[in-house]
């Protein structure tokens, strides 16, 4: 299809796409004449990807770079290449907590993490995160929250099996791959809304006044 | 307690503290003498309750002005503070979908609403982001996950059952405003970690060379 076409079936306007082409986002398409172009059912799928991440996830440019070059990389193993997208998901949390609440989330999110027997790289952003949010919660005097932990855990383990049973239907490994970046980041959305229509429904029931 | 063991008692610089007095964020002392105020227990909530808008969830200064005049208002239901706040954590997001798939997925968020008798505002902002995302999934060929919906909202009912039951332990109104607010944002970098990681760990489990 030529470039009006494939603004059209992905709803992204002709000069966002000519951006992307020349920031190297989206591979060029396969010249037909010495001034146009065609593009098929990837160039669908990487634009897409491509608005998720600037778009929902909010991603850097250059950050989506890295990641899509990742997933251009045959080399690299599908794990390392959805790592990469993770990292590049978790945002940074500027959090002010005390070097005891911080020694004492460590060691709750080690044990968390052993008992579950999680295999997750000891340097993964998504693990900070954890240990900042546990330690701010001690700090802050929220430490009910933190006594649920378990509880949380095993929600989200139900969240990631119908993640992986919901990827593992795509037929080629880059549509997996593209997949389960696309679940990550709709996923959190979903979650996140989903629970803050319960706590505003639960709120109205306890604490608004008739 | 002075400005100084206020500092030490929530880890916050003094300058900090002062730029917040300065912006009306934080109450001024009771003047002990001409150039000294005291400083009381209601002042290190107030600047936790601070710190997590600002830091962790990011919050804009004139946007936690008015949730905290929200909370200083006796007038105003405990309800209402709670959906103040709650508007200011639902992060805008800008999607684009086709009309088509906008309809149907407001069309499931209503028949969800209903089915779960969940007393929600209809110009709530998670409302709009909910239907955005289940949008957005059905126009990024990301259905599956959308078809789990019913087991994602158990799972985040959940959640705020643990959550309420950790909140109603305050002793006063005003502290338990500030710990469901505090716990809205705590409780989704909790969420979002956790899930983060048990996908990393699922994702090595099954896609990582050995």
């Amino acid at each position: 299809m030529r470039i009006g076409e494939l603004s059209k079936a992905t709803d992204v306007p002709v000069p966002t796409i000519k951006y992307y082409l020349r920031e190297g986002l989206l591979p060029a398409g396969e010249l037909s004449s010495p001034n146009q172009a065609a593009y098929g059912a990837a160039h669908v799928r990487r634009l897409r990807l491509i608005r998720a991440l600037i778009d929902l996830a909010q991603v850097p440019v250059a950050q989506v770079k890295e990641i899509l070059r990742s997933l251009d990389n045959d080399t690299e193993s599908l794990h390392d290449q959805i790592g990469r997208a993770h990292r590049a998901l978790t945002p940074p949390r500027r959090v002010t907590t005390t070097p005891e609440a911080r020694a004492a989330a460590t060691a709750r999110v080690q044990a968390l993490i052993h008992d579950r027997q999680w295999s997750v790289e000891p340097d993964a952003p998504a693990l900070a995160t954890l240990i900042d949010t546990l330690a701010a919660m001690e700090t802050l005097g929220q430490t009910n929250l933190a006594d649920h932990l378990d509880a949380y855990a095993d929600a989200v383990e139900t969240f990631t099996q119908l993640e992986v049973a919901s990827v593992t239907t795509n037929p080629t490994r880059d549509q997996l791959a593209e997949s389960v970046i696309i679940g990550t980041i709709l996923g959190e959305t979903l979650i996140a809304s989903l629970r803050l229509l319960s706590q505003e429904s639960t709120s109205a029931t306890l604490w608004k006044p008739r």
